[in-house]
């Protein structure tokens, strides 16, 4: 039985690929990143979806943010996340440099010293005009990176990652993925705001779908 | 002038590299790794000749070792740190798996972050036989995977890597380096064991030099 470690962030991809592996009879640990996003509303879906689903399940807390990153509008809570689709230039401000070569650097590690032989990550063909740590040629220099750093040669791979969301959570729906079970926003409030990219993405893979969002919109 | 981020240990590797960087006329910022090391030895010389020497010094502590990385012997007090050369078979215990990429993704994040050129590391050629890590094709592939993470283009570099532990030491030596301000020794007694991979290669460095340790061995 193929074993992988999922970078699981409790949002809608992520969780999509999470079943993918699932119905494919992988084994499947799920590690989980705490890096100063303003809401632990996404941790607290992975957390509980992996103790449903009888998962070994990581968090990570990746130290103090704004020493690290700077003043991504993802973590600084003196810069307010943009609204509006992830094609606009304003979005900039919610990258957090090289966030997901040390969420890959550690699930490698991981790998490693628990005998699994792939680290799989949900980045999708959206991220790619926003987050270069999202595209192709980012994730294949991962991966050889990964089968250089120690005898074990774990493998990095983002199986969606020619995929855009509505394609999909067109998967999670056929796999009967309960939408309902993950956070996308990147605000923390009760209810999604519907405005940011995250939110503008989400809605426009339902409908792309033609079903409607189970989560609730202010 | 040039800005490198350092990922310095607070042992005499990097500390050698850090002195030739500042006789170069660089801008140097430090980043000092807990990583579940068996003693705090090495970060307390980081910490205090940062402030000595007046720079920039980032702490980050990489959270819990075991659940990362299993069982190495420098981070698993269970299992006994080996004493010899590094040349033999049972030093492979000491492997943390995949550690430097960890160090060097977080490098690569604060670069970004703080507009720095250049992350420097202290991979020298004594290290090759043993940590898959420390190896040049290792290297190469992180600074190609540091230069697609980010518009920002970080380069990752060891200017040491092929040069051993003695080589090392006639630079700094020539740059009147004083080795009483770092620790090298796995073990965190108050006097280094001289037994250790690490010390053994440290004493054969002295002896290559034909200079004396300035270092207590008990």
């Amino acid at each position: 039985m193929k074993k992988i470690t999922l970078i699981y962030s409790g949002g809608s991809d992520s969780y999509t690929l999470l079943h993918h592996a699932l119905s494919q009879g992988m084994s499947v640990d799920c590690i989980t990143f705490s890096y100063g996003q303003k809401h632990i509303k996404e941790i607290n879906f992975a957390k509980d979806n992996c103790r449903e689903l009888g998962l070994e399940h990581t968090l990570i807390d990746i130290g103090d943010p704004l020493s690290i990153f700077g003043s991504s509008s993802l973590v600084d809570k003196d810069n307010k996340i943009p609204h509006g689709s992830y094609k606009e230039e304003s979005m900039k401000s919610t990258i957090v440099p090289n966030r997901n070569m040390i969420f890959m650097s550690y699930a490698i590690a991981y790998s490693i010293a628990h005998n699994i032989d792939e680290v799989w990550y949900g980045a999708h063909a959206g991220d790619h005009f926003i987050y270069p740590d999202c595209r192709p040629e980012f994730l294949q220099s991962m991966d050889l990176a990964a089968g250089l750093c120690d005898p074990a040669k774990v493998s990095v791979k983002a199986p969606f990652i020619n995929l855009n969301k509505g394609e999909i959570f067109q998967i999670g729906m056929d796999l009967k993925v309960d939408y309902a079970k993950t956070w996308t926003c990147y605000e923390g409030q009760d209810e999604a705001c519907g405005k940011c990219g995250s939110c503008v993405e989400r809605l426009e893979a339902f409908a792309q779908n033609e079903a409607s969002d189970p989560l609730t919109y202010s």
